[in-house]
């Protein structure tokens, strides 16, 4: 298989990411995976079971819009997850799955979904301009069954276009952007907020 | 345009700075934005919307000292609050304005302000010489009116001419010193002393 | 003593796991310690009192599957529980023994055992595939005694074939696994459900 | 003034435990000094008001036996609380003083003393052999009057020989070892132990 440039691009800038998150401490084992939506409408994204800190561009494979692997790697189980966002939305480019403590946790203190405001930070979600603003993250069961889980995230996003993250409980996070820098500062983003809520709402105290 | 010596040292030295902040978690996602006195009056400043922790020579502009951009390129909306401190305090060399988590919690743990006393590191601020020394950070209201807000931080200080670092709430801190490593010194001095008193007064027990 | 490639390739391969574990804060001191089994059945393991966190490869040494050194250097006390473990489980090539203090603190909090369940992470331990499963960590008291604390782990695994780790009280964890990156990959995913059990069952409420 | 090559040996491996020691965010702004015992009797130690995580070699100075400036540099204010240690214990070779935050917060929380046992890693302290062991960290009231403050020090000691470490009130940790990489060893150690305990023993709930 000959890679275009276009995906090398992509594969890189992932395993530099893999490189930051993992920094973080929001991918610890070899849990979480990354995507970027090529050009051509086809995406790059992590092969299965690899360690996202020390991503090498062989750990990033091809696949297209739906989810069938171009070059015969394996994905992720959560592949469909990641679809499933680019197609809902047009403008998306990255899709970013970490496992971080912290969204861990705020699926074990919040029930279904967690409303962040009052935050300047905010505004390094894409598209808002100021800290008087109100965003809910919802957070959906956990499910080995990756296509039930997608429809459920899907019937969710229906009712709620303006869905910029959601959790999976006891699992992670989904966030996307437009681009893979866009995509990340979501993340550092939401990590800040979950952890400012996490520790104002006492979660030494269940 | 044709950049000084002066104004090259005080970018290079300000995306230092950006390295070691963001390497405390001090400026997420695009979080943030340092500025450093030259010389002659005007100002280097982070331009707008750059990850701190990644800040090259370009992501570096000039400004008046009246914020007025000398280079065409697009400066922060705070940066107001960065030539009215440099008005008020004609030693300040350099103005760090971080959104550490610390900083942010405090605002939601204590109300107008937080005094700091009886630690030896009240000492890393410049001019104190005893631990036995009580120092007051206010807590402003967050305001993307940012003349606004400017305002109510110059009346402050009318009033409070020892000021040495202020609180935005649900946004970060602002602080200054006689030069960069001083700033520095002062950033890392209050974030551990605020690190301290949320410990001490149960930020998990709102 | 001339060793083997293959002891080459296991002692290499223990310090940079002792470099990332230490990264993580896991091996304070000069506390844990490691091992790899090699081909021919003896074993790789850290040499007595060496920090773990910048290990070379004269600090790794050669024993029998009997804990005999073979090369006459000292190997740590604790090396009785390392070949007691790679007797009862034939797979288990490498088994790492840090200090991290969420294993600490487990062992303060939970009396006899840790069960873990509900967490997506549970699939990174070899041979889980979905979060509906329940492991149990037992803690066993510390005990300077290694014989007699050895006995205490065989006559637990005796019972419990499933174990894939154990905490000894006020000491540290020990896990295993069918290579490094597996063992590597097991403590980075227990320490993370150690740390969110701890979070949410009140560590700072004694 | 020519340095000698034991000054340089000195100076170089505080300069290396300086940047350990601040990775871990121990010596925040300036604080924290070092020094260790060269083999003629005088000592090696830090200059007055440096970053103990950027040091070079000319920010360490030479003092004699009596804290007297033997190279003209102004060394810290606390000189003589290393030069007593010194006099105290013949077989000390190093000291170490950093501010880390656990030191601060235990001072905080316990009054005169912190009592730590039943941890393995209390073996980290040299000559100690089993966890069944208690040792007392005396906890001292912060004074800028540093020869009362080492006289205060001095009495303890002559009544608990077996000192091995103490905490100044709001201000730091003390501890010693004869060599650098014991002092070290028992920092992390003592480090560790505090943090334990002081999530054991409920920070938040003042």
């Amino acid at each position: 298989m000959i890679y275009s440039q276009d995906f090398i691009n992509a594969a890189t800038a992932l395993c530099e990411a893999g490189r930051f998150i993992d920094s973080k401490g929001w991918v610890p084992a070899t849990s979480g995976n990354f995507s970027v939506r090529l050009s051509d409408g086809t995406i790059a994204i992590t092969v299965s079971g690899r360690h996202k800190g020390r991503l090498q561009l062989e750990d990033i494979m091809l696949i297209s819009a739906d989810a069938v692997s171009l070059d015969g790697k394996r994905p992720s189980a959560e592949t469909l997850l990641h679809t499933s966002l680019y197609k809902r939305f047009p403008k998306a480019q990255c899709v970013l799955h970490p496992h971080s403590i912290n969204a861990m946790l705020v699926s074990r203190i919040f029930k279904d979904e967690l409303r962040l405001e009052n935050y300047e930070l905010l505004k390094a979600l894409s598209g808002i301009t100021t800290h008087e603003t109100r965003i809910t993250v919802p957070i959906f069961a956990n499910d080995q069954n990756i296509p039930r889980l997608a429809e459920q995230v899907d019937r969710y996003i229906d009712r709620h276009a303006d869905c910029r993250a959601y959790v999976i409980a006891g699992h992670g996070l989904y966030t996307w952007g437009e681009s893979v820098d866009a995509a990340l500062r979501h993340l550092e983003a939401l990590d800040y907020m979950f952890d400012c809520e996490l520790r104002l709402n006492g979660v030494n105290r269940l």
